[in-house]
């Protein structure tokens, strides 16, 4: 908590270190596979180097979208880094108000039509339609301050607002 | 090959087999940790049980962002879905159009400012403010029908279009 008042002073003093530029690289691994590598990044005014290790990410699809079912697909990973935001973005606000929180759990439900993806008919977005977040929470506060402290986490999770929200994404073909 | 035009052709007769639910349930792991596990889905047709297995994603924070650095970030991972589904957005059509691909690379770099999930500023977003995707392809394939290719999985892949378009999100508390 000390921790997390110290970095919002310090971006309150000079807002670029709040600017962070994350990466991955990926690579095709034969049928409906991939492997991406994530590890450097760029953070709080510099290149970050404390990571010791490459964290390694496989997709893959199920067997009836042509798969071979060894890793989750492209929806299920977002559905679980949407987790992941949530999660921080509860937590972090939690424990500024020296909430102490027992249990913090999502349950995800995403719908896609795959006409969209497949183009077979043009009034069916590719993307996901709809998705529905179920929290259930186990903390030493009332329901309405964890109803408030979830409520700030849909607001404020970086996933979410991406989600939500329209990002411009731009796509180049190298050399 | 012929699975995915079988696969298009029962989509074209019986339209509702296109539609997918997919699903993870998270549990916070202290910290800035949470694990997601990823099993069940619905698509075509019915509730699929080809998985043997249950899929483990974890999440976690840089120490910068507080956390332990055991695992990728939330935005890490949502880069890597989108890795992921450009990946088979690329190969299926290829495949269908009997080219070779020899590799597939996608680079990736997304950009936030943290004064939006921290709220010190109301002008700036949570989410990510843009996405840069490379592709590096080597195909049997004129670089005009592999930039087709490119546009092609661009415009229907799954992710992509929950990125760049908005996405209505529910979000209830259980209990």
């Amino acid at each position: 908590m000390d921790q997390l008042m110290g970095t919002i002073e310090a971006v309150k003093g000079t807002p670029s270190l709040a600017q962070f530029r994350f990466r991955s690289s990926s690579r095709w691994d034969g049928g409906a596979r991939s492997r991406t590598s994530i590890r450097s990044f760029y953070g709080a005014g510099e290149e970050d180097t404390s990571r010791k290790e490459t964290f390694v990410l496989d997709g893959d699809e199920p067997s009836v979208l042509l798969g071979t079912n060894r890793a989750p697909n492209a929806v299920e990973a977002v559905l679980s880094a949407l987790s992941g935001c949530m999660t921080v973005a509860f937590i972090y606000p939690a424990a500024a108000q020296g909430i102490r929180v027992d249990s913090l759990e999502f349950a995800m439900e995403g719908d896609v039509d795959l006409q969209g993806f497949m183009q077979l008919s043009d009034k069916v977005r590719p993307g996901l339609q709809n998705i529905r977040v179920k929290a259930r929470v186990k903390a030493d506060a009332p329901r309405a301050k964890i109803q408030e402290l979830l409520d700030y986490a849909t607001k404020t999770s970086v996933v979410m607002d991406t989600i939500r929200n329209p990002v411009p994404v731009t796509v180049e073909l190298a050399e």
